[in-house]
């Protein structure tokens, strides 16, 4: 077998075999096929696509091209979630507390921000002593005995899919269907959940803008976990504007906090209501959305999901004091409104424009090297939808260096489009698939 | 500017500038910009294709990559030639002695054989002594001498469509007409001429299968030699059975050398006739084509084409009698006849076939490292229309190893489709463009 042949069977309409597949991906992972040959490949693929079995072997090459971990382990379904990831999205910190506290085992892994989104490994480091790194045997024993556990992902899950995406990255290959929904579900297939529910956001700040593009990426990964004998659920979630109301690290645990108090912005504790339904009824453990919603009720209501979140921190080392008395999360010296220059509505928020804008306050990586500032950030006080005055706070700035404030400032003024037009807050959840 | 744009905006359908170009191909030169990035646009430009402009901008920034052959030391229209290839193309050997002894200044940059067609180079060196390296003064004072010159490519002539040819080479990138007519005319331009002939193949031995295809390259490299200020003419000829009789390198030199004194074989003479014509027209020595046709016939009856030929042999080294006596030219030990099983009409030859039993024989290189035997190959008697006896030859092999005659007599035999119908032989010249 041959790349070469490969590339030109690709190139010239035709499909893979899944022993192609894997003689591909194996010999680009152990380093016999070069970088410019698979390149070629994925360009050939961006144009002439892949098919549902081609799509599924290789997302099957690339989660058997690593470790792959195994919970066995661990009595019961275990679940797991993945978000195509936004601005102010901290879905994760809020969510798995709450899904747990329902008797949902959880056993994730999950990334670290890079460019202007942020991620849950480093929001979870906002509480001092957080680690974040735990032996497979301390990890499967942690969630055998509290039930939940977030780690970051180990080196070598998947590691065909991190050497591609990283060539993709360079090369204009990332947007296909098919190479993305492989890619997610590559890793998540070697995280060995039972059961995978996927929230898919589209919307100006979503990676999928159009809403039939992230129907059809649900679609591609769902059918990808389905071949491999996972249970799935997906979710299409709104991204037009930022998700709740804070973005930056420390700012949207305070967030994440409150919305386990019962006390967290509308948009985000529905979202977090309805993948947490969506995760009780994958698990086995409510048998219809209603029954869930009553259970992540109770558990909200009651403290048990708060107290989760205080039991993982502890459990990692973390300082749980924080959980309960948020003003101990890191905090930015200095926090000035945004006021708004005219009267009007929010029309529209820019939501990339606002995740730079945490960028440039120090709040992300502009490399995988970057050192990051967990306490700033923006805190929405307006969103689409809302009526504002000349004078009014927009949104309040928390940074640390007053160069870098103005530099936000500025950007984040333009962020917010104020007019006369009384615009509808979109719904946040707008679809849910099965 | 960053090479991942360029590639994103090309995959996109969008067209590069000039400078975007020419910043893609000196930084790949140099080295600045990866084989992987440059495969993955190579893959973008096959599928979306580049327009007039952009593919003249590549073949000028390709052109300009290295040395640039100044021939202003010459006298006179300085004319080249270039063949896309085939199997039994020794047109060189005798066209350009031709049109030298008429008066057009030859100052010509040849290739060596790659695979199964050969190189004039190589049949140059069936010449014991010829050399074929010069320094770029004794090649123009050659020129001014006796109006003829052939030496192999200076090493730093357009090496960035080295560099880029041997990446498509290996990413299935090859088949674009604007990337094939770049780089031919790549080289073409940085060689200097003032006029260029291009003699393009069609047929089932040719790059260009359909007719249709070659006239679209034909276009393309007209189109960017005239627009660099070149004059161009362009021939479409016949490669789907073997050019002449002879293939095989000291073969092809002695059919060269038998054209030369007017007893060619009728395909392989009309083509250098019709080249002919093109190059003294462009040449501006003959008006018409009936007017270079009688210069180019009294050249060859005169005896002035001949002696052209060993003027060059003579110039560079060789040893000239084998000009006047083609039985010192090297010579296989073996010539054995392969005699057909039937009675028939040759009604195909498979071109590409007759070229590997060639290289089977020793006559051409696997790799760019191989040596090869100037004495074996294959002269044809039948060609297609011939009328084929059983027990009579179709074909003389000349082997040095009773092995790869066995192999190649196999394989050969295979090559020739003999059946009931009168086939008539396909005329050489298709179109002559100007």
């Amino acid at each position: 077998m041959r790349m070469y042949d490969l590339i030109m069977k690709k190139r010239n309409g035709g499909t893979l075999s899944r022993d192609e597949i894997f003689f591909m991906i194996e010999g680009y992972t152990k380093g016999n096929i070069p970088d410019y040959q698979m390149s070629a490949m994925m360009m050939a693929i961006y144009f002439n696509g892949m098919n549902e079995k081609e799509t599924a072997a290789l997302t099957m090459a690339m989660a058997e091209s690593g470790d792959q971990l195994d919970l066995s382990g661990i009595q019961g379904i275990k679940v797991d979630k993945h978000s195509t990831g936004g601005v102010g999205d901290k879905t994760s910190l809020a969510l798995t507390p709450m899904v747990s506290a329902c008797g949902v085992k959880i056993a994730k892994m999950s990334g670290r921000g890079l460019g202007h989104t942020g991620g849950t490994i480093d929001k979870l480091e906002s509480f001092q002593g957080f680690s974040t790194s735990l032996s497979e045997e301390a990890f499967i024993d942690q969630v055998n005995r509290i039930g939940i556990s977030i780690i970051g992902q180990t080196k070598n899950l998947a590691p065909a899919d991190k050497k591609l995406y990283a060539l993709r990255d360079v090369t204009a290959t990332v947007d296909n269907m098919s190479l993305i929904a492989s890619s997610i579900m590559s890793k998540k297939l070697a995280a060995g959940a039972d059961a995978i529910v996927l929230d898919v956001k589209t919307g100006s700040g979503a990676f999928m803008k159009e809403e039939a593009d992230a129907m059809l990426l649900a679609g591609e990964m769902m059918t990808i976990g389905k071949n491999a004998g996972r249970k799935m659920m997906a979710v299409i979630s709104d991204m037009d504007q930022p998700l709740g109301n804070a973005v930056g690290n420390a700012l949207e645990v305070k967030e994440a906090i409150e919305t386990l108090k019962g006390h967290g912005p509308a948009d985000f504790t529905e979202l977090c209501m309805t993948l947490g339904s969506c995760m009780l009824m994958v698990a086995e453990i409510a048998e219809n959305e209603q029954q869930a919603r009553e259970m992540l009720k109770e558990a909200v209501d009651s403290g048990k999901a708060l107290d989760k979140l205080a039991e993982l921190v502890e459990a990692q080392g973390g300082d749980k004091r924080m959980v309960y008395e948020t003003d101990l999360l890191p905090k930015a010296s200095s926090i000035t409104p945004l006021l708004s220059e005219k009267d009007g509505y929010v029309e529209k928020i820019q939501c990339d424009e606002v995740g730079i804008c945490s960028l440039i306050l120090g709040g992300g990586r502009e490399t995988k090297e970057s050192a990051i500032d967990l306490s700033v950030g923006i805190v929405l006080t307006k969103k689409v939808g809302s009526h504002v005055k000349a004078g009014e706070p927009l949104a309040y700035i928390h940074s640390n260096e007053e160069a870098k404030r103005l530099a936000c400032e500025e950007r984040l003024r333009k962020a917010f489009h104020i007019g006369d037009k009384v615009k509808k807050e979109g719904a946040i959840i707008h679809q849910i698939l099965k």
